[in-house]
């Protein structure tokens, strides 16, 4: 690895640049070299996983939207309308809807991965969102598309998501697993106003004071849920055994990916952080991992739109790694 | 105008996603159809013009690469060997290179657009960098790069530049022009080291001296050259008068466009600030102008790279804009 590591700083150093100017995407493309232990790595069948699901504490209030948006935008995905269909297009990257549990019966809807563990999950303010046995079918889940894509020969991963009230048990599984207070990981969501913040918070605390203090990531999962989370997350461990690349969209993906890096930190090493969300609690949380996202565009929309808006950016850091001549190729007098 | 900006921000607003939940690319979008006073605008050969020349004051040691460097990346830029020729190739961009006054003869080579000026502007410390008609000539240079491409249909232009030296020239136009102390307008541009650098600010701090107060736009540019920025001038002037959109890279760019801005403030309308450079100074440039860009990557090569990389953005800005589905067009709930 420390020669390998070695040579690739080299190749990025005596590319026809001032030294270091290529910035993030130097680090972006050893990052990439590495994780394919290649001088000369490539991008095969990017794929957007996008798991949908709904959550019992949704009953509650937390979100600005009416849960019935879920199985919506569900539709809304397979009739290519969504944000997320027009940048994978855009961008060259391919989508594949995962029903990880959505509170809507998809029949055999023909585009629709079924996975789905149950209608929603428990209510979490009065019980766990899920049984034992039901994280461990998600994380099976998961783990079970990525290993198709990586049969179809797919190097590099996003995973997105769709489910009202997932904020919610994203925020719960940061501070528990961070130590953040909730104030700080708790935020509007798809857009609550001042009161919807507070009313939400206080809920959210409340399920806290219920359940006490947990920092087992699966213990975590298990109790806050919820179903496309913990698929995203089973989706992320399964890609860093594959030696994939894994492409981290915003607040709710960041959290799946805070749960398989607390099980396992080499996780990291696969990971790229594609944007900082708007979502408060994001940037907090990419602090606490230690890392800075490519994009920073006040984007909270999720469903991987970070990733796909990204793709471009980790394209180009393979690509010059690739294609761009050393100063000696070009004929170029370096530093004096 | 009124009426389309309402209009659009309607067509926005009722995508489906959370309202505002598309961050910066909204305000592009709405940007973007202003300019081209569409409702459903469309981006045509989108092109970066690289304009290259040659700096007197590079004699002085200002820059960490000898200035024979500039025309071997000419040369390099040719041979498709440069990170500009790979980031253009990857996003579908063409590449116009212009010879604004390199300090080499390339003859009739095939692929250079030849708007030379002089073989190097003059050192500024001791002199005008260069004449009030080369001036003109620079200005008429880039304008008639712009209107040839206008008349191919043509709509969104990015201007990229190389020219060894050319970051000494951007700190003195942006000090003059902003008012900013000159400490804070210089940098290591491709490199230079503490002491590299202390000596770059006590050269600019002598032609200052030497040359006394200026804050006429034109007379700035006169003074302290180089062609190439001078001609980026033109040509985003050019642009502007033809409502297309003008991508604006990095430092040196960004002072091109603080000139035309200064002539005609107006023009920011049609400008779409593409990155942050790493460059000491682009920060507080930006800030000036009150614009945020929409990559921060810690680049810092020129060329264009910056509109090169961002530009996928701008085309996601188009793409949901013309291509999401409404709320009720997908049958989606909106917030309740």
């Amino acid at each position: 690895m420390g020669d390998l590591q070695e040579q690739l700083q080299h190749k990025i150093d005596y590319k026809t640049k001032p030294l270091g100017a290529l910035g993030q995407l130097e680090s972006l493309a050893l990052q990439i070299g590495l994780v394919q232990k290649s001088l000369s790595p490539f991008l095969v069948k990017p794929t957007i996983l996008l798991f949908a699901a709904d959550h019992g504490i949704a009953d509650e209030g937390v979100s600005a939207y009416p849960k019935d948006v879920t199985y919506q935008m569900v539709s809304n995905f397979l009739n290519q309308g969504a944000a997320i269909n027009v940048f994978c297009r855009q961008n060259g990257l391919d989508l594949k809807l995962i029903d990880a549990g959505v509170d809507f019966d998809f029949g055999n809807t023909t585009g629709i991965i079924n996975k789905k563990i149950a209608r929603g999950t428990k209510n979490f303010l009065h019980d766990n969102a899920m049984s034992h046995s039901q994280l461990l079918e998600c994380l099976d889940a998961g783990a079970s598309v990525v290993k198709e894509l990586k049969d179809e020969g797919c190097n590099v991963i996003g995973c997105g998501e769709m489910g009202i009230g997932n904020t919610s048990s994203s925020s719960m599984i940061m501070s528990c697993l961070t130590d953040i207070p909730l104030e700080k990981c708790v935020g509007r969501g798809t857009g609550l106003d001042k009161n919807g913040l507070n009313n939400k918070l206080s809920i959210l605390q409340r399920a806290m004071a219920f359940h006490g203090p947990i920092t087992d990531p699966m213990k975590v999962m298990e109790t806050y849920g919820g179903f496309e989370i913990c698929q995203m997350c089973g989706a992320m461990i399964e890609a860093y055994k594959n030696d994939m690349l894994i492409l981290v969209d915003g607040f709710i993906a960041t959290n799946a990916f805070l749960v398989a890096y607390k099980m396992n930190p080499q996780i990291k090493r696969n990971a790229i952080f594609c944007h900082q969300s708007d979502e408060q609690g994001h940037k907090a949380l990419l602090d606490y991992l230690d890392v800075k996202a490519l994009l920073d565009l006040n984007v909270r929309v999720g469903e991987g739109t970070g990733c796909a808006l990204a793709y471009p950016l980790v394209r180009a850091a393979v690509a010059f790694l690739n294609e761009m001549d050393s100063f000696e190729e070009a004929g170029v007098s370096n530093k004096r």
